[in-house]
């Protein structure tokens, strides 16, 4: 802790313009389905989207993920499969109006987009005790969605849309890519050039679900027992 | 699904400067334990770092979360306390020179930041059913480290450092907190004005572990069993 050399420098300040620039990718970025081009994606423009992915915090700088990009149609086809088996389940789950409401929903861009990236979790990375995941073992697990987040923001910013689709038997992706069993698929990305883009999320604009307002999701102190988002559920 | 006023539109393209800015931001963010100054936060300056994160993706717009701004001096020193607890578990739990170095480190600082946030997650929000969270019960979780992720990067960009405090008792957070069963905390925050930051990870800067090359995390279509990085652990 002595050490001279190790130490803070100047904190790097941003202007009003760049804050904005921020702010514009932040709410511009959205979770596409539809709208991937299947004009392949420079590999420098890539390297820059996995580069500011690898820049997220890690809990105990654990680094624990990895990105296998699948471009392979075939192995796309088989893991759109494995999508279509778990939406029939995840179909069946919900009730009549709604039922038939999820039908109607593109959920996924597996086979549209150019490019698929499976962002994993190796949990055994860093030896058996990792510095602050002693006491919450799914630290990793975060570690690695904030990777997932810097990913979309910077595809964002380069013209890319990004999709995170979630629907899937964890088993079949794990034999779909050969993981070991220390490894585990946080996210798996559709990725690809778009033109167009939903101005707001495509589940708030076709009346899925509303969006919450933020004055009643901030608390003070503690938790409000009463808070008026409980009501929406 | 064929509604003409359900559509895309335009996609909004970032220049090169607005793509710089975000690049700028990702790699100048930190997890920052020591270099909070006392100033508060100004309440807009505040406002816009929440909005960033309440403009995160969530499964099935679930939103799940909730921001509870903990200014409250005595609050903060409970908190401290089960964070203290905490970590001589965890010191013990290393062996020989890595715990005299993990004993040397500074891990938290919910004293010196004037604001803690702890950003939670309401596991029964949005009904029994959640869309894309159908095989994933811990979609939900992952959709609020996305929000914690695009706040930590807007509190960046406005001059703010942020850190993230993982070394709790899960039970201890929920009793200081007041939260129901169905709550549980994501991400314990501490955030202040910082005029001094780490310019690479600093636990990278005080050699407790290395950066992992990018190239060594890239594997194409499926799990290369060979790859280097395991060799790191």
């Amino acid at each position: 802790m002595s050490d001279p050399l190790i130490a803070p420098e100047r904190a790097r300040q941003f202007t009003p313009a760049e804050r904005r620039a921020l702010y514009d990718v932040i709410n511009a970025r959205r979770d596409v389905r539809n709208e991937f081009l299947p004009d392949p994606i420079a590999p420098d423009m890539l390297r820059r989207v996995l580069e500011a992915a690898h820049a997220a915090p890690s809990v105990g700088f654990m680094q624990p993920w990895n990105f296998i990009l699948i471009r392979n149609a075939a192995r796309r086809q088989a893991v759109h499969a494995a999508f279509a088996e778990a939406n029939a389940e995840a179909q069946a789950m919900f009730d009549g109006e709604k039922r038939n409401k999820y039908a109607g929903l593109k959920l996924e861009g597996i086979l549209k987009s150019p490019l698929n990236i499976a962002v994993t979790c190796d949990r055994s990375r860093g030896g058996k005790v990792v510095l602050g995941r002693t006491h919450n073992r799914d630290m990793d697990l975060y570690s690695t969605v904030c990777a997932v987040q810097n990913l979309w923001l910077a595809a964002r910013a380069e013209g890319l849309g990004v999709g995170w689709v979630s629907i899937f038997r964890q088993e079949d992706l794990r034999g779909l890519l050969s993981l070991p069993d220390t490894v585990e698929v946080v996210a798996y990305l559709c990725v690809g050039h778009i033109d167009e883009c939903f101005t707001q999320p495509e589940l708030q604009a076709r009346g899925w679900r509303h969006k919450l307002s933020l004055d009643d999701l901030i608390m003070d102190d503690h938790w409000q027992s009463n808070a008026p988002v409980e009501r929406d559920v």
